[in-house]
């Protein structure tokens, strides 16, 4: 018998909502270029993005068991976790359940496996990153830990951690860090505003980089023409 | 010499009809989960969609003669498929035989090569699913078999197979089987139509799917909050 | 230390302009089936096209430094390429550094690793050509050969070749060719034209493409229906 | 139900003797450069090799359920070919069934997907040609077709046609082209034993292939030093 | 300012020797399919094996600094396990590491990127588990997580589980596990042996493994000749 | 009408002797962790060796004509370097042409297709480097460059650049530089051996490495136990 328990420490609302302003990119430099799933993982459309608590789960390889049972179990917000071994040929997650996310509240899905029905998944506006999209069914035979740390994308994502996802993949940030993180965020944002800003306004990317006192210290001369 | 006959019994045009109006997901599930090509093998445009008997042709890799000889002897609504050898790197196809094509009538191309001048497949709205899309040329030197069982996506598909693919990707439905599969992908999408009602109608998984029975079953016991 | 001169002569800007009309399938094809890059780079968004000198450099693989160097020191026009040892988990040219592009009038980026804010870059409407989009940031410690050729997509590119991309991919052609490619790119549209031309009007495969004495030639005998 | 016949017809066991005595690579040219399965699939040692007629069998991947049946039903000499859909994460074959196949006199297996054991399987003889070495388990869920022709490693392979396999990889030969095969092998193994003598002896590549005739008609001059 | 303790608590000595005594694929069946690195993490070579408690590391792809720090402060005994992005392109760890790894008293390496100096490691015998062999240098410039759960082949290691790797691959066993999966690998040993006996005694698949009446269940009914 | 020259420089033969006693990891590192080809070019056995001029060619993908070209105009001691598009489905070099290399007193064969008879190969001792092991033959229509820059396995090869492979890999040395890199890697070997040394006394990575400072500056404390 295995026992598992779907209670774990969700992160601040308030910190989750300022973590979905910002792009996936600019978290995971914010962080310290921390906590990006492989590219792999990618949206089933790049106008859809999510940001929501972890809801983990281990799949066995084209068997979504485990999948239906987190949808059961995970609250409003919470963004789906699977992982079931970077499994391209099979299609976990289509339409059907789609809806049922939908109806939940649900706040989307990450999986590296694959999913179907993508037009119904647009249509839908539910969003869904996956490692593939696939056809072909799953069977619902095997029984795995929920709620637990797993592995995907090369990431370990913890329950209750925050999932950010858009067009160009996705980050997970610790629980205990995503106020910290949304801050530096910000500074960044702000950052490279100002950086977008000189460079419209004429300004090089040796001004703005200190490029040449980089290179002269590495060695690189340049004659430029 | 090399004697290859063209002759192949296709199936009941009511039956390609009746299929090309459910997803080559419904179909795969219809029949038992069978029949689903490689994930691999995608639309060129996901708004791409095709269904029809297979003409089938072998091509040596980078090579694409036995491809245009394909389309001189298909008949209007038929899929051409070639099967040549998952090889990324070559484009056998483009606008001027998916004009040839077109002015046919042919029902579409599904490939385990690549093809190219993609904006115009999508201008001339012709479905060509892919492995890939490649700019390089292709030689017209080997003859090969046409009309024969052939391997793609890791499938065997045998000319008068229908053939159905859609924006998630291609399904093979065998030819004594399209009226029967067409009967259970109906039975199918009216069951998913009650389910997709009933998650609307704000049941459960566990209700839909028998969840907790199965998990009971299983030695699966969950300690919800 | 390492001296590298960023002097190298570019293609006549009519050639440059010439071959931009031209689709990089057909350049490919017009040059002898030579200089197309791997089908694995591709633009970030379909309608992005690019024709211009190339710029090289070399980057260690998760390291911008030289690229940054490479967009100080490109002229307008000039078609940044970076060859980084087909590293898809590195985003290492996003919306800050493609502002810095535009705001230079470069003709854009051709890359063999990842790049990220693929949103802005589509935005922006500067065309970037990658292996992968990735959010995962880039350190900035090696530097390396600039301007110097490089080895990219299975090609050799050097300073001052024209690359042109487009939809389908991306050709490379020798800036001695140019004039000539571009003059032979002209007479494969032009060729093109008519057989497209021909196949609307109903001709076959087979009249357009004198399959039948090339088959018999092979030994192919086909016995149609 | 599903209802499966074992009865099929093998070849002459005089060919397939015959064919053993050959190459993988020297049958593969000898048929005309046809029947080689991928290079992704290789024996588990080098030193291991197989020859014999097909038993094909249809696995989910990562369920062994049908192989355990081939085993079953297999007749000494065959070989039986597993089609599991190029999976690399399962070790569906271990030391347990090579012992049960070596007790029964069977020829060999080859499969496109894992194997484990791999020590047991090397120190026990038993030929095994898989895609991956992996301890990943597999169920036991799913029924399929047995000795129907499948798809293995981008080929047809129906059962009773000769599969042979060595350190290089597998061919198939159609049951009915055996004995031609098998004439068609020594003519090339003669020629080859020739041509390897000729070259032993001093004479040039351009001696023996014709080279510079060749060439020439290709329109390549070449300025030796 | 990063802070790591390399303070964890390490396996029963007697459990971590008992294991070692099992194969990785004994211990990853009798742990009920648990536990197993992805097949693409192979030994260097086929004679090497280990057994120990994971010293578990986060380094950059292409960075060793973090994997030299772990040898610092391993235990003997203990085997590093370096999580470094599936990278294939990079030569971690060659013969001067190795040799340090030996002096201590090392049990071994488990890493997801490459190594190199194989010839080397093959003659001092220190076994060492790779994604590749790759010449490529690393750079020393990033640090890490040390003694902290990391990602590796698709799954989480914690410092102090039990890591056994051998010919077909690696697993991994939690550390309160330890005792108990040494006890149902025994227990497994023990029936496939008996299996082994029944097949060498001329028993059947059938009888073994109650084949006929799954099949049966399943609606599988096999006209054998 | 393509004319190629087979005349380029040789480097000094003292200086090819040299660095034939340097392994391909220790070339790569003495020469600025440059020129490593991609870990995907193998040899066809650990134990294969080379040293020597590249003699570079230019094939289609799976078209072996300009091999034999090479092999006919190739000096003795040159490695022949083949860049054919990264094929693994080719089976281009066996052992008649091995025999014809081996007559002429050829370095060896590198190549980013596949090549076959290698169990022939291992008994002639002709080393060869290659992408795959593939059965499949080749065709002989094609012709291209020969004695020209050419790209292989990410790296750019000049005829009379220095090739040295080994059981880890391929490394290319460039002409003008093989005496000094010879020195360097004098130099690095002997470095190596002392650090060997002392680790065998018993030195720890920290003391040999510096690794305390390095870390601190870096940020990262470490509480040891």
């Amino acid at each position: 018998m295995i026992r598992v328990s779907t209670k774990f420490d969700r992160p601040d609302t308030a910190f989750v909502e300022r973590l979905a302003g910002y792009s996936s990119a600019t978290i995971h430099e914010a962080q310290g270029r921390l906590g990006a799933l492989d590219s792999s993982i990618k949206p089933v459309d790049r106008r859809m993005s999510l940001c929501g608590p972890a809801f983990t789960v281990q799949c066995a390889p084209r068997d979504n068991l485990m999948l239906q049972t987190a949808i059961e179990y995970a609250r409003p917000g919470d963004v789906i976790v699977v992982s079931a071994g970077e499994y391209s040929e099979a299609g976990s997650f289509g339409d059907v359940l789609a809806n049922a996310c939908r109806a939940k509240g649900l706040g989307g899905l990450v999986t590296d496996t694959g999913v179907r029905d993508t037009e119904d998944l647009r249509a839908l506006g539910f969003p869904v990153f996956s490692y593939s999209v696939c056809i072909k069914g799953t069977v619902k035979e095997t029984v795995g830990p929920m709620c637990q740390p797993v592995s995907i994308g090369g990431q370990l994502v913890r329950p209750g951690d925050v999932i950010r996802g858009d067009a160009d993949g996705v980050v997970v940030v610790r629980r205990e860090d995503a106020g910290a993180v949304a801050v530096a965020s910000r500074e960044r944002v702000d950052a490279e505003a100002g950086y977008i800003a000189a460079y419209r306004a004429g300004k090089s990317v040796a001004e703005i980089c200190g490029l040449e006192s980089l290179l002269v210290a590495k060695g690189l001369v340049i004659d430029g023409e």
